[in-house]
């Protein structure tokens, strides 16, 4: 049976001793969070991610979510409604929320190291509340005070939850093909009409209202075509009444039926059927994509959060069967057959199953360090009184951002695979619970938009648009000088630079040149050039995001060294914690980092070898041969050596 | 829903184009292996995977198999009897059978090509006759003449099955640690007593009778203690008997349940209880590792086959997605604002998705050509006339079977989860099918000892004790050397060259200078040394194993190649699959090859961080500072910039 406790030594070495977020105080709305505060959340919201969200994860998984197909319900697992209520009575789902609205108005820090918890304990039961975030943030952003005061009290309180309802059938990366359709009404409402399918906790039993937040296209003419024509709305379950339930009559928009997915069973997936429901527009017309992005940054976050959180209950179990699994003899006692009959070790004494849980752990523990540095960016780019350091913080932000959604949910599928790998066959057994994690882990790597967009997203838009790299490499050489004025082993320090500077810095810089001469000659009438810069980009994006992301996680660890290193010059003695982080951080060096070559190596070689295939090529068909004309060669052109 | 077409142009290119596989018939026993035969033999097998296998899969993990507990039987998945039947009237199960015992004694790559096929169309119907091959074979090669006519030919037409019997819950890696007893009886056979589990196809309703081989210790003072007092016994479900039917009496050997998986659902894992069943040795007493160890090199040879096979059918059907699902505009089309509101196109188009099918098809072509290339040795190492061809065939077979298991395992989940990743959120849900082949897969990287303990298996016995890597080097050689003649591009035999050499071998050179050193050192009562020999070869190994495939792959990108080069010179015009195949090397060389450098790095920057680390602060605990004294430092060691 697997386990999880919440790795709250981690979390305040991060949030306290790295990031020392009691210094967000002197951001006026942070004035109360102290150490003390802190610490008491920390270890409350810990209790209930341990003692009541764990327990339901399997049972979770088993029983599924069942749609009843007449009433166009969904029940969720048994013990998903008390346990909501629970997360509710606590004040949880507005923990960073405006306290105007009810919230706590804690940092969004805080609400990461939560979210991470009840991620890691359940993540199909975390994603109900992690959606209506999305909801809370767009309606926030961009609502009407009319909207803002109906919907975020609700929202904030959990007594009403939020989706957000953006693909179609034919429509998911590229939601400029959307046909939901939005017509306006005489009272300044619309009624909207259309399918929207994979929509995360789209129909359930948890809260009395579901706030649907839709993109559709206003039925109108003058609505420009494709992803410029695409508008927000809020289209609520229950219209919403100033009765003392809150909820007025029911909006005609139902649960068609609920997907079999691989995971995350717990969690419905739902086809929603809009069939004129009545809505109201959110920020402008035709300006839908830009609330959303306000959704989706948040989701993405929230995604790479989800991946991370998995990554830890993987360590966790995978360590746990490590330590407890007894099977063969030290390697270096094979030599001889004196051994014979000895008792087997453990199994983490063999220097493969170290090297299968290093990886983890150093992927864990860099990934959170990454997490809650950029949380307390945003923080800081949301609160912060200076307006540079506002802006400073929201360019790591918004570079990071799918850096980590891409690489935690791609790391969350290898190190679930790693732990279950440390099970050897039982792994695969579902008693033991390791391959659910792998199941529910895979969605993360689809959702809020594949890693191959996120990818997309960091070069074109982040790195090549908005040159966002510099603010990025500003703080990672802030963190260097810092690391080695604290003594962190140089090989670490030098590696990690040079991958900054000499692979990504110099990739961008050819990248960014080469654009700035297309966009020359395509003005001069030469766009072909222009086009295979385009390519060229495409091509490389996941091998960049990959190398960004070995820089990012080796810049957390260097974070990470140099407070190790003060701690144990303060106090040399008894201190296995620190050296733990020095012995893991010299793992990360020795066996991670070297990625970075192979990548930049990749790249170099540019996307002549992608793009040179036909589509119709791509088959193993020797199209030109024939099935039936299979005819010898004369002589034999390799032979059998 | 996902489809699967024999990739019959792909096999008939290694086979006869590369490989030329009839010049087997300078071997007796294939003097009936002629291009029509083979020819026929496969288009009559991919129709049986296509037509009945395939259909079967997706309804196969459904409905799984059911055990009955009262009566201890199992029922596999609806059709699969019928299926079987019709696999058993064709003759399938004795293709590389002793004609002797009925089998049709055709070459053991023509057998390879058939499961490749079968594996693909549904892994876990391929599973039972997958099982019974081992059986044949070490009841062929260590059995008596008695034990042979019983059971061989009952085998070899389908009529029984055979199962592995090695796993216990207290030993799985290490077989030293296994509990169940042999006791012999008067009449010359034994008593076997004790609990297997994992057992694949131990109890189904395919054949009338099951025939276990088992690992047990002989119940006897004399018997060695760990994995030199092992022997292995064939124990029947049902007694044989001289009856028309072949068996006789009911042997105490039950299922006692069957695992819930994660993937594999039509092929039950049983757990075996033997209460005292009738078992009769096979080979020497204490010898059962050795008799074990013949059926499992195929089984693991098997299991590479099986990663093969998923990624064949991960790549049919993520590339027929990637040309039906339109999505998006040329990425070079985004940068105007004059393509808004254009059709989609087909996604293939974009770079990131041709750069994850070309990772798969890369993967899988190169791993046709190896699995047959080594299949081929396997024939010559067994029945070649020449005594100097069959060993240097053999060490070919030995030396890659750990690399083949390993490397096409790990790259099926990677595979099946690239091309999971083509069909974005849709890759999810379980209609598109796509995502059994991911749980499917994942078992493969575990079963018949976990990819870590191939890469030890790599490592240690086979590159540094029998010191294989000459062999492969001297084939390699052979190939580069075609290769240049050919014309093949240079850049490819280059990088190929370089890591076969540069890397493999040098690490390999010096870690046997090391291991020499090391026995010299040990015998002087210098023992330290070799003990760090061993673990830094033990914490090298996967990475070794991962550099090893790197090349063997690249290598069969040259065989491939040059073939290639060959056919265009002979005929330059609408040789489009020739010129795939050149474009496909080209990817591999640029995208894939680079790895082999960060993998070098890994290795020689050794083992020293894997090891020091101890167990007891492997977790996140910071023990030394306890849970509640959270302090915060004086001064913020990182600052939030």
């Amino acid at each position: 049976m697997p386990s999880y406790k919440a790795p709250l030594d981690d979390m305040r070495f991060v949030l306290n001793e790295v990031l020392n977020v009691s210094q967000l105080k002197e951001i006026r709305d942070f004035a109360q969070v102290d150490d003390a505060t802190i610490n008491q959340f920390l270890e409350e919201t810990a209790k209930l991610a341990e003692n009541v969200l764990f327990p339901l994860n399997a049972t979770g998984d088993r029983e599924g979510c069942v749609h009843n197909h007449n009433e166009k319900t969904v029940k969720t697992p048994r013990g998903f409604r008390e346990a909501y209520q629970q997360f509710c009575q606590a004040g949880l789902p507005g923990v960073a929320c405006d306290t105007a609205y009810g919230g706590l108005g804690m940092p969004i820090v805080l609400n990461t190291a939560l979210s991470e918890m009840f991620c890691s304990a359940n993540m199909a039961f975390a994603m109900y509340p992690g959606l209506s975030h999305g909801a809370y943030n767009a309606l926030h952003t961009y609502g009407t005070d009319e909207q803002k005061d109906t919907y975020l009290p609700k929202l904030v309180s959990g007594e009403w939850s939020g989706t957000m309802c953006l693909t179609e059938p034919q429509s998911g990366t590229d939601l400029g093909l959307i046909k939901t359709r939005a017509e306006k009404q005489a009272d300044g409402s619309y009624k909207v009409t259309g399918t929207k399918i994979f929509i995360s906790s789209g129909e359930h039993d948890l809260t009395s209202n579901i706030i649907h937040l839709v993109l559709a296209k206003i039925d109108d003419p003058s609505t420009p075509p494709g992803i410029k024509g695409i508008s927000l709305f809020v289209v609520p379950k229950f219209l919403p009444s100033p009765s003392q339930s809150g909820v007025g009559a029911r909006n005609p928009v139902y649960c068609g039926r609920i997907e079999e997915k691989m995971g995350i069973h717990g969690n419905s997936t739902c086809e929603m059927n809009f069939d004129g429901a009545t809505g109201w527009l959110i920020g402008e017309a035709h300006k839908g994509m830009r609330a959303m992005f306000v959704m989706m940054n948040e989701a993405r976050l929230g995604v790479g959060l989800q991946g991370l959180a998995l990554s830890e209950t993987a360590y966790q179990n995978g360590l746990a069967y490590a330590l407890d699994r007894k099977q063969g003899q030290p390697i270096e006692a094979k030599m001889s057959d004196e051994n014979l009959g000895k008792p087997a070790v453990s199994i983490i004494a063999h220097p493969d199953v170290r090297r299968e849980l290093l990886t983890i752990k150093a992927q864990a523990e860099a990934g959170r360090m990454l997490l809650y540095w950029v949380s307390m960016q945003l923080d800081i780019s949301l609160r912060h009184p200076d307006e540079e350091r506002r802006k400073a913080a929201r360019k790591i932000v918004d570079v990071l951002t799918p850096v980590m959604k891409a690489h935690f949910t791609d790391n969350a599928v290898d190190n679930t695979n790693g732990a279950m790998q440390v099970f050897g066959g039982h792994g695969y057994i579902r008693e033991h619970g390791m391959e659910q994690y792998n199941r529910d882990a895979r969605i993360t790597r689809m959702y809020e938009g594949t890693n191959g967009i996120q990818a997309l997203d960091l070069i074109g838009r982040k790195v090549m648009k908005e040159n966002l790299l510099p603010a990025y490499l500003a703080a990672l050489w802030h963190d260097i000088i810092a690391g080695a004025g604290a003594g962190v082993c140089p090989w670490l320090l030098i590696r990690v630079a040079k991958s900054g500077w000499c692979r990504l810095w110099w990739i961008t810089y050819k990248l960014r040149l080469k654009a700035a001469l297309g966009i020359v000659l395509s003005k001069a009438g030469m766009p072909g050039y222009m086009r295979s810069v385009m390519v060229d980009a495409g091509g490389m994006a996941t091998d960049y995001l990959k190398l960004f992301s070995i820089v990012a996680m080796g810049h957390m660890w260097i974070k990470m060294a140099t407070v190790a290193k003060l701690r144990l010059k303060e106090n040399p003695e008894g201190q296995a914690f620190y050296e733990t982080k020095l012995a893991t951080a010299r793992f990360y060096s020795d066996r991670i980092m070297p990625q970075a070559r192979a990548l930049s190596r990749m790249i170099n070689r540019g996307s002549k070898s992608l793009m040179s295939i036909a589509p119709e090529n791509f088959a193993h068909t020797q199209t030109n041969v024939g099935l039936k004309s299979w005819t010898k060669p004369e002589k034999p052109a390799g032979t059998a050596t």
